[in-house]
């Protein structure tokens, strides 16, 4: 219930606060096997788990100027005069990687580089209200960091193991698309353009506005030639799952003879993370490179992800990052990263709202056991426990209601197996054994507490996709 | 990494939030299995997950005007004026008891009813800082909650079940104390006290304060007689393990033909708590009625839990709940629940900082595949996807090192088994199959990596009681 004195009685009916969603049992019961498959690949990884506290210094998470931030401020409803002031105030984390830079530093002298660690857990963001963003989810990051240097492989570790994670979900199929700064900057470098940072914000809207709009952007703000800007939107819409082709493409373009070492290096990391994913399940997980992915302002400096669910691309990439060359520094040592951040709140609500993702049952209990009277509840606990022992999870019905409401009882909840103890049947006298019924065949069968099992598919609600 | 754009570089040396500890890897690996552990026996239970938002309307989070609630507020960044007014300024829940009983009200329609939920959070206290406590903390919840009429017998079941659940923990023995605020008001009424609410929190000090100064407590503050006094402090010096004894201790203080019909039947409900949770495993877990648990000012209506670890009992009750006829009502319906909550952190930290608690490893990785050089990175990979696939966490070097770096390496991390691939010891031109190290015995054998598996215990890291 509570500890120190909490709850209280009789609050008039509530309604959702937006942005703030919440999942009914069974929507629940799948989300967390979900979450589950999540971190038994990403510790099949070595990636250790770690959780950082919900609050950061608000300076912390408003560095490099970025006061446009959607940040939720904390303040203690007691609190005295001057206590919150600007220097010590909190703020609720935006993301997971300001907070895993800053325990890194706090903890470098404790932790084993390179670190890799992964991270789930409920992130907030102060946006507006009514807007139907979300202001409250749960996002899943690995990251890997080093003291100093972080060596290349680890960028395709981490393509690689998230996309391992993807394609063992029970969702819709998905691309994830993989880009590299190096691979962008070297292309502008090698055309003539020097300002890469403007024409890479330009191109970052290439989904959002029409071809001629891009093109009069990039020439008309940006200010490159209309050569320049057509041979970007050209790289931009370069698109495949075969690594090898990338070299060519690109090539058709720029002959290779004049590319800048940076678009070499790029392009052959690129190639090297896209190549390192193959192998992986490609009915559920597509790897491409894709080079209009650029991040937008983040300061990634290598490569790029981003990740799109088949049918659902209107809700954006639902799984990004990349590689971050000073993820962390105080002054001293710097502290490169490579990381992954899926948002599972945003891949799986627009799931549940479209019937696309449940659970078999709202209970974890696969088995009712029927309670006879009140006089026989103590039997009906000694099966129970004896099911339990064995890892069959159960409950013993609420009251001895009529066997008929006892199996509605059950059936609405999605339990599939109802229990009939022997004392229940046995009413002429003749001892008669524990029988257990099927509630989706009617099947009824004589069973023993200490050796009865269900089918291993029925011990625990299964993640269903209903009009798959 | 980041989902939208967070992420920065370069952050000075941090340090810690007062209130809000983080753990290093092994203790998180350590936590998140008895986590695992907890929800394992909620579910074997019938008890559903379920999480709620972080956050509730603040009026709702002060409701009973207990302005004393320690409570933090939120307020995004970029408020417009006036738009976190008082009327729709949200808080962050300080227990799991607040949000449950929105939760119910908000879904009843969509609810199954006996609703057995079990939910396991942060929660947060806005407390002074520098005061030692902690602000942000996780609890572990199980709550039954019924529609108008919930069976005492559900009472038993949440004490079991969460008895259960601590029984299986690795932590230095329990004490679950066990009374009834029937037993204790029955028990008041019967001796000529008629004002019990101010007598029973008189009472809540009892653990406080020296026997006389709780005499003249009840004596001159609160108005009784002293031989009243001197029943109430014997009545609340009764603590007994075996429930049968305990009728006949309370008619030594008031024969049973003066008792109160509330006394005997508080008496015989907390008689059946304690059985009920007999043939526990009684080496962790004891179950004793102990008569001076009272819950200070909860809403409490019969049952009452608080639960003492051995050794620690400084830090207070660690898990604590009750009856509650009145969880939540919206006018028309009413909905009595029973729960009781395991405060995860309360338990856990001083067991961490006290080396009671930890784990024999700092990452899940069980095996370390040893890296000859750069060219045998793929057959290293593919060792390691082989054990994966047959669930053996695992993680390939980072770098070519001299073995020996490597394998301390693997000391460091407490990573049981280093796997040294064929390419590497055949340098003679022989072909030598793969061997496989274990660290603690020295014993290194050829092994497949489609068939090697290290012993069950060290596939997971172990929680350990190192100075146990």
């Amino acid at each position: 219930m509570t500890e120190p004195d909490g709850g209280r009685p009789s609050i008039a009916k509530p309604t959702p606060i937006s942005g703030f969603p919440e999942l009914l049992p069974a929507e629940r019961l799948a989300e967390q096997q979900i979450l589950e498959q999540l971190r038994t690949v990403f510790e099949l990884h070595g990636f250790a788990p770690i959780e950082t506290r919900a609050a950061e210094p608000l300076d912390q998470l408003l560095r490099k100027g970025e006061i446009d931030k959607e940040v939720y401020l904390l303040r203690r409803l007691h609190a005295a005069d001057g206590e919150d002031a600007d220097s010590s105030a909190l703020g609720l984390h935006f993301d997971l990687t300001v907070p895993f830079a800053r325990y890194v530093l706090e903890n470098a002298g404790r932790l084993e580089f390179p670190f890799r660690r992964y991270q789930i857990q409920k992130v907030w963001r102060g946006e507006r209200p009514q807007e139907g963003r979300y202001r409250e989810f749960t996002q899943a990051d690995i990251d890997v960091v080093a003291r100093d240097l972080l060596p290349f492989h680890h960028d395709v570790e981490v393509a690689r193991v998230m996309a391992e994670a993807l394609s063992a979900l029970p969702v819709p199929k998905l691309t994830l698309q993989v880009n590299n700064r190096k691979l962008i900057e070297g292309f502008y470098l090698s055309i003539g353009i020097s300002d890469t940072t403007a024409v890479m914000r330009a191109i970052d809207k290439i989904d959002k506005v029409p071809v001629e709009v891009m093109r009069s952007m990039l020439t008309d703000e940006v200010g490159v030639s209309a050569e320049q800007a057509a041979l970007c939107i050209a790289f931009a819409s370069i698109a495949t799952p075969d690594a090898g082709k990338l070299g060519f493409a690109i090539s058709e373009l720029v002959p290779e003879t004049q590319w800048d070492p940076l678009l070499g290096e790029g392009a052959a990391e690129l190639q090297a993370v896209v190549a390192g994913c193959a192998g992986l399940n490609a009915d559920r997980v597509t790897v491409v490179a894709d080079l209009r992915i650029a991040r937008g302002l983040d300061y990634y400096t290598g490569t790029v992800f981003e990740t799109r669910l088949a049918g659902f691309e209107s809700i954006g990439s639902i799984c990004s990052g990349g590689r971050y060359d000073s993820l962390a520094s105080d002054g001293r040592t710097s502290y490169p990263g490579v990381g992954i951040s899926l948002g599972v709140t945003r891949m799986l609500i627009p799931l549940f709202a479209r019937k696309k993702l449940g659970a078999s049952r709202s209970v974890p209990s696969a088995v009712l056991i029927a309670l006879p009277d009140e006089q026989h509840r103590a039997d009906c606990y000694s099966v129970a426990q004896r099911l339990r022992a064995r890892g069959v999870p159960c409950e013993v019905a609420p009251s001895p209601q009529k066997y008929g409401k006892q199996i509605r009882f059950a059936d609405r909840r999605g339990i599939p197996f109802v229990w009939f103890p022997a004392g229940a049947s046995s009413e002429d006298g003749e001892p008669a054994p524990d029988t257990v019924r099927d509630l989706r065949t009617g099947e009824q069968l004589a069973a023993d507490p200490d050796s009865w099992l269900p089918p291993a598919e029925d011990l625990r609600p299964q993640v269903i996709r209903p009009e798959q």
